[in-house]
């Protein structure tokens, strides 16, 4: 069995943040044993699972993020779309855009400590659209 | 449903190279749902999805990649293979060996911006072969 | 067919560590053709597929991860739970949560020189727990 669905994930401000709860409140009824594939359908934002309780990790985030990949990098071509839009191109690669989670008795089975985590890495993005894909 | 297909990928040079053609020509028929998972078998390339539009994006994808993981790391000890091996696994890993993408409507769900890319990370690489999944 | 099982793979020293006998040791029989996700619920470690041959790459993997995201940066402020805690989170996500592989002929479809990775990015960390889900 296989259901799919979109969910347009509300704007956020570039950064880190916890979409667990955004995602729940969108899935059906989840059968017993499955898997869940959320597929973001934009180049320039990501997803991972990560640390779901102290805010400060998402800051360290976008501090690291910001580090690995400098918006001011002078052997960047591709500018024309703005400082942030080249490193955020790239972010979403080394992020992803696609996470497989497993359902196990009805729910998700995210560790204790995990969450869904959207990487906004534009400064000025709109509404983010994700393929939920749930097979059981 | 399960059908299980192998995709030899076209040599190419080292880069970033997109790859939505060549994967689109092997599929067959697609089903109205279900999912597509691309999985590489070779530890020195890697898949991801990005823009498919400009290709000075994947110029500055080889920039950054060759900066995140510079070849004359003096503390390399995994060397005898050429200087571009070992930096070659550390790209597979950040970037991924497999890719998971919904199919909508008979069609991959890909964003309009979104394309597949292959990340060719040898600086003299054969053909890479793709084990194909789609379920459905 | 959907079929979920869990693995408490053994406590491994930080590093990155071939985990590929172990993860066949807890297999079922394998169908002829499917799919084998792994979800490690933690996130301080991660999964990747790496070269499986030569230890010496596992060290460079280590060597790179830790220059990619230093202990020492003072900018981190999730800092409580001690230097490792922090970039443990970042390489987690780097690296991945969840990989899926393919199973073709009745095994897991990994290259000649492809093997599982786990990434241990504590330095006292216990044993991780897998959500392994088989689907065909």
């Amino acid at each position: 069995m296989i259901i799919q669905f979109e969910i347009a994930l509300n704007p956020r401000k570039r950064g880190f943040h916890l979409i667990t709860t955004e995602i729940l409140g969108a899935l059906p009824n989840l059968p017993r044993i499955g898997l869940l594939n959320l597929f973001i359908q934009h180049t320039s934002a990501g997803l991972t699972i990560n640390e779901n309780a102290d805010p400060s990790v998402r800051i360290d985030f976008e501090t690291i993020f910001n580090k690995l990949v400098p918006e001011n990098d002078p052997d960047f071509i591709h500018v024309l779309e703005g400082k942030d839009d080249m490193p955020a191109h790239i972010k979403s690669s080394i992020l992803n855009a696609s996470i497989t989670i497993p359902i196990e008795n009805g729910k998700l089975a995210l560790g204790t400590w995990q969450g869904i985590y959207l990487g906004e890495f534009r400064n000025h993005a709109g509404s983010r659209r994700l393929i939920c894909t749930l097979y059981y």
